[in-house]
């Protein structure tokens, strides 16, 4: 493919997850995928999260550019 | 709403007004409301402005990102 | 067109060419003008590329912000 | 003053306020001048706001650095 | 809550855990919640860590700030 | 004017004053105007303030810069 | 060991694995330790990673600054 | 000349010219020697332009520092 | 020590001297060290400082991050 | 190759041409690649250069990072 | 001094001794001093040196910004 | 020598002494020119150091880039 003239575009996306990093990394990954367009790779900006009563991690809230390919 | 898996999208805006910082932030804000989506919250990247031949300040940019959760 | 409130919005790109940089920024920006809004000015954010098994750069791959103004 | 060995603090505070962005700082400012210590300067590290289901900007959250001097 | 005048604070602390960066990032949250305050949330600003003589990752090093709210 | 080559030039003032952000911008743009050059547009570079013995701002600091055109 | 003269080099390697940011991290630093030298410790510089057509992630990509002490 | 006091001033210029990024450095530096200085050596912070309606770059923008030597 | 779960703190001071750069920084230490906690490490963050009317430097003023260990 | 596990490293050099900044690109990858490693892709860090006598570029130096994979 | 309308300059300087960061410092400091305005402060910008040919320092470089009033 | 087409590199190495920053350069210095290549200039990426129990610095760290031309 390297070679080709082509053009990406990225798109910040904040996913959300209790489940830890990677699971917030996925869950906006999937979301992107099924209602903007094929995620060809992401970066992540930021990583952050809410913390509950208990002082427990409640969510992981990760800002990731996602990038995927301009068609023809 | 903590806790529960959900994913927002963030875009860059401009927003001009020539009656200040907060008059430019909300114009991007309705605009972005009318035209893109609900936004959830904003954050300022940068604020700018051009200058009349008087030396006065004849609007002020300020570049916003704005965040909006992606529905299902 | 200074000191009327309009709102822009910023897309980020990448443009990619094995003819030099400002092959690929202009790559960027016909795609972006062709599928997406007339563009009214650029930022480019990074100069990246690929290198072949000669050592050559194959492509030269650049990453941009296109601003565009958001109609009413 | 200037010329005696002397230290300071910074902290950082978030002031948040419905009623624009130097209300939102002087409210930061009066809390830490209450509750921390007499402040002797601020630097704005970060604005950014709450929207309303109605567009509007319902507050602004502004990150501050204060500082004040560490007495003997 | 948004729109009532209210201040945060923000501090950064440093959470150290051989079991993974959610690991430390809890060791750091059960410690301010233990110690300083009840805390809102945390923005992660760098994971670090030691290696072992054997290659291996003996510990990991994330630093955070944490920020809770000033009550009256 | 696009299109054709011309040169700008950027310095970085500080304007004060005790009236908020955008009096402390004016402050210092109508200084530069009137001993620099004609000022084309100013970027905010930082917001910072002094605060006095009753935790009150006393005058708003807004770093900028400041460009003017390059004239033959 | 604090307050001998002693020099460090730090070198700047990105780590793959589909198994998450962890293994990534592991990968690194078992190669850089087994082909440059014995690593002291490390910086996570960058997380990224690849996407499938099926919008899961295919790996991780962690980019480190790995430091060891150079000897006598 | 290395080994004497000696100091530099540098200055921040934005060069512009519709024939690359080469050019514009060129239109800025040209410019400076006439007007300012005898430059030394520059270093690009930026590099932006506008786009014509057709979509093709109409000029590119490029903001450098100069740096030049104080004489005595 | 490493391996054991445990946590720093990390707060931002500034050392002032006529002395020169490491005298600012050790009074700084000292200060902290006398009224915070005792200091693990330090980070240098910024230098700078104030000009007399003779234009030599009258003090110099050091921003510093100390890091400290929470105990139990 | 996305999917299986393996190490890159980056390397930090410069290249210098007379020729503009593809150039000076190409002569640090000819360079690398002939006397390091065979370079997988780059990404510029910096573009500077040196004015001669006559406010002419005399030379491009574009810093870069180089990557190349770790091979077993 | 605090709460009466001012503007500042700040211009950006390097000074270049072989005897230390200090030194270079006040070169820079007592050059702006004697051929631009009474400086007020200065902030530095970065540290940088040359190396002769026995690998000592032959130079030190101080990259700052002074700043100055504005009188009217 | 401006004009030749040439290539450097820059490594990152940490010199740490008690003796001060200008030690610590030093130590840097002298270990990458025996151990590595001929430095030609070094910038300083951070300053950091190590507190004893009593309060006072026990060491400074340095971390830099060395920079040496590579050679045909």
């Amino acid at each position: 493919m390297y070679g080709s003239d082509r053009v990406y575009k990225k798109v910040e996306v904040i996913g959300v997850s209790k489940n830890g990093v990677e699971a917030a990394i996925q869950a906006a990954l999937t979301k992107a995928h099924n209602t903007l367009e094929k995620v060809s790779w992401f970066e992540v900006q930021e990583i952050r999260g809410h913390v509950g009563d208990d002082g427990m991690v409640s969510e992981y809230q990760v800002i990731l550019k996602v990038a995927f390919q301009l068609k023809d």
